[in-house]
Parts: structure tokens; C-alpha cells; sequence
């Protein structure tokens, strides 16, 4: 499954290994906010969603027998993220592991500990325009398909747009206000950060989703601080470059689903 | 809100400043975490559960007015952590924050990276174990009550106890089954880590929630390791005379919550 020997403990970790992302192929997904910081950066990375056997690299590891290594624990789901003999899971965790490396974020011994407010930022868009956004066509289970829980699904997306998408995006929209944010039109400390990434990312995977939704709050001006980002993030001349080539994904059956009885009427 | 002056840049987290907890009064809840790291580590902390005005001081962080200061951003949602001049919020960061500093996860700059696995860790425990069980009672929105919602919540809390329980509880038996996690009973390198607590806090709430159902997962022996890792939370000296303690919230209507119609036949 790895590599990695067993007896081998020490992880590399130098500037010139490259990132591997381990993730399902075809859509944009939980791996994408991993792919902007990447891209963001210039760095160089390899993406299962390219190879031919995506599906079994990623089974692989997320495997009922796989039990990890010497100094790596299994990993629960992907996205996963490989770096030398590391091996790490969870969204929130390799976005702050890439994030001081990329430059993507303040470093640990900064004396604000700024790490930590990107961080509960991300986390916080991660929970509520992206988890929530998908549990809207998976009430019940994701065991389940969509077809089989759609009743719950139309409640939940009813009350998805009108209360927790607003919580959410207007919870941004007052970071973009408060003096932390800082100059220029990111929510943190006057630069760009990861969390800016990924919020514009879940907006992105939103408009797909919920079109009518998010073209409403677009229109309404509460939330024009959310949406400047949201154009900011995407002229960088790197994720303009990104977006339009290949390697961006498009949307489909994944995390951002697109049914129009979900939407706003 | 803040004692802190906006024209103070500098955060003081000098060793000796204790921790303020800000989460809301009489159930252990998002809050229960954090509590057991300070109480595990014998740290000086305040805890606004026990002021007469818990919910006003809690509300007047997560405020539509507030916009946070100079450095530090709003809050979104309890629980908040005020240390010094320092306010951050969301669960798994605030762990993470006290982690290094109180000795329960390696350093930043130990090589084997070791913080980002006992972060994926608690970051799946907390997905799978609180989340989820959270969303079992309330799948539809939490802006709704249970009692609105409760057709909705047996079918997810079927699923839950047959399908999600079993495939969470039972990849963390598998990482305890690891070369990883070294030697004794505990997940990671063969010490005690918040990753540790925060699984010992989500079975302690299961067990509350759905008596039953945990009970057999616990007959069944299949998941040995995660119950002797309880079982060893629980008998750590400064755990246990918290645990009896006053201090100790009793569970209610609150993350974890017991309806017989939800629990396992």
C-alpha cells in the first residue's frame, strides 16, 4: 500500500518531496480545497483522480485490513495526503499541514497565533457550506441514495436556504468587516490564507448546487464582502490558470449536487 | 466583551495565564473536550457554565454585532477559548491549541509529524462519534425540534447504529490494532493524547445516548481496544476526581441525548 518500509521511522518531509493527493476521481469533492492551496502555490503534487485505478489507490487505504504503518495510522477516508514517508486524513488536518508549508498561512511560533484563527475559519466553512451543504441531499444517510431520502432532503434544503445559509455567509461577511481581517478583501490579516481558499471554494460548489439560492444573496448586497473574495480568489493568476484547465474537475454526483427541486423557488 | 483593548496587537499566552472556557451552561457538550484536557493536565481555567450569566456572556460573543477586535476575528459558535489577549473558537482548534502547550500531542517540530496524526484522529472521532450523533436527533435542522423532526430521526439513528457506529468505532480498533499507536492502550505512540480523551468523551456520551446499543458493541468483543482505552481515560487520577466531581456536567438535552425510540431493540 505504501512504500514506506516498516523499519523506516523518520518522516521526510523536505521542501523538494512532492504532494501526493489520494482522493475519488471525476468530481471536485473534499479533495479541491487540497488542489487550490497546491495550485495556489505552484507547488508540485501528483492527483489520484488522474490515474486508472483511482478507485482501488484509494480503497487501498481505506481498507478494512489496512492497519497503517510503523508511524503512520490508517487513514478513515479520503481526502488523504501523502508528503515523503507521511501519510495524513482529514480535510482540516492536511489544509494546516500544507498551510505553513505553502506559505498559506502564519507559522506556528508567530507570536497572534494566527494559525488558529485561519483555522477556525476554514473549519467553520467546512462545517457549514460544505458538510452541511451535502448532508442537504443526505439527511439520513449516505448509505442511502438521494432518491430514497429525497422527502427529508426538500425539508432540509428549505431550511438550509433560508436560515443556515445566511448564519454562515453572513457570519463571513462580519469577519470581512472586523479589524482582524485587515486590508484588501481576505479575512485574516491582510493576506491571503487557506481559509480564503476555501471559502471560495464552498461559494463556487454552492452556486453550482443551489444557483438561484446563491444568485439572491449575490443580488441582495448583504454579502458583498463574501462575493468580492470569492472574485478576488478566482483572478489569481494561478487559480485562473487552474480553473481553466483540465486538472479542475467538474462538478456532478458529489459533495456539491445540483437538483433543482432543492433550490430556491 | 473583551477586556482586551483593540489598540493591544499582542497576544499574551504566557504560560502562567490561565484558560477561560466560553460554552454554555449544564451539559457537558462541544465544551466537554476542552475540559478534559485542562482537567487532565492539572491547568488553572474559568468556566462560564458556572456563572449565574453563562448564556448573556456566551451570546454576546456569537452576537450579529460583534466583529471581533484588532487580532482576533469573531466567533462563530461556542465553544470560545480566551487565553490571554487570545480568542479562538471551533472544537477541534481549540484542542489543537491546547495540546502542544498542556502535553498532550507532540510538538510542531517533532519529525515525525506526529500533531497531524492525533489531529486526524480527533478530528474523525469528533466526525463520526459527536457530530453524527447529534444529527441522529436532529437530521433535518437543528432550528427545528426533535419532536418535528422524529420520523426523520429513527430511520438515521437506525442507520446510524447498524452502519455508521460500527464502521467508526470499529476503525478505531483498527488504528489501537496498528504498529502506529505503540505500546499501552492509547492511539498514537504509545502515549495519552487529547486524541485519547475525545474518543473517551464520544463513547461516554454514546453510552448515555443509546444505553443498548453500546452495551452490545461491548458484549460483542470486536471492539476490545477502544473499551480498554475508555476504561483507562476513566482511571487516570485527575480524570476520575473530575468525573466525580461537581464540575462535571450531567448529560440532558444536549449533544447526547437518550430517547429509548432511537437506541438499539
Amino acid at each position: 500500500m505504501s512504500s514506506t518500509s516498516p523499519s523506516v521511522r523518520r518522516t521526510k518531509t523536505a521542501k523538494d518531496v512532492p504532494y501526493d493527493l489520494i482522493y475519488w476521481p471525476t468530481v471536485p469533492g473534499r479533495g479541491e480545497a487540497v488542489r487550490l492551496m497546491l495550485e495556489e502555490a505552484g507547488a508540485s503534487y501528483t492527483d489520484t483522480a488522474v490515474e486508472e485505478n483511482c478507485i482501488e489507490l484509494v480503497m487501498a487505504q481505506t481498507s478494512k485490513t489496512n492497519t497503517g504503518d510503523a508511524s503512520n495510522p490508517p487513514p478513515f477516508a479520503p481526502p488523504i495526503l501523502k508528503h515523503g514517508n507521511l501519510l495524513i486524513h482529514q480535510l482540516p488536518n492536511i489544509l494546516q499541514y500544507l498551510s505553513t508549508r505553502l506559505g498559506l498561512a502564519p507559522t506556528y511560533d508567530d507570536e497572534n497565533n494566527g494559525i488558529f484563527h485561519v483555522n477556525q475559519l476554514a473549519l467553520t466553512a467546512l462545517d457549514g457550506l460544505s458538510n452541511e451543504a451535502h448532508d442537504v441531499h443526505h439527511p439520513i444517510s449516505v448509505d442511502f441514495y438521494y432518491e430514497d431520502q429525497k422527502e427529508a432532503a426538500k425539508k432540509r434544503a428549505e431550511n438550509y436556504i433560508d436560515s443556515r445559509l445566511p448564519k454562515f455567509i453572513g457570519y463571513f461577511e462580519r469577519v470581512l468587516k472586523g479589524e482582524a481581517s485587515g486590508e484588501g478583501p481576505w479575512l485574516y490579516g491582510g493576506a491571503l490564507s487557506y481559509a480564503d481558499l476555501v471559502l471560495f471554494q464552498c461559494i463556487d460548489g454552492l452556486k453550482f448546487a443551489f444557483p438561484k439560492a446563491l444568485a439572491k444573496m449575490e443580488e441582495s448586497k448583504e454579502y458583498e464582502g463574501v462575493f468580492k473574495l470569492y472574485g478576488a480568489v478566482k483572478e489569481r493568476p494561478r487559480i485562473k490558470e487552474y480553473l481553466a484547465s483540465d486538472r479542475r474537475l467538474k462538478y456532478g454526483n458529489g459533495l456539491w449536487r445540483h437538483y433543482p427541486e432543492l433550490d430556491s423557488e
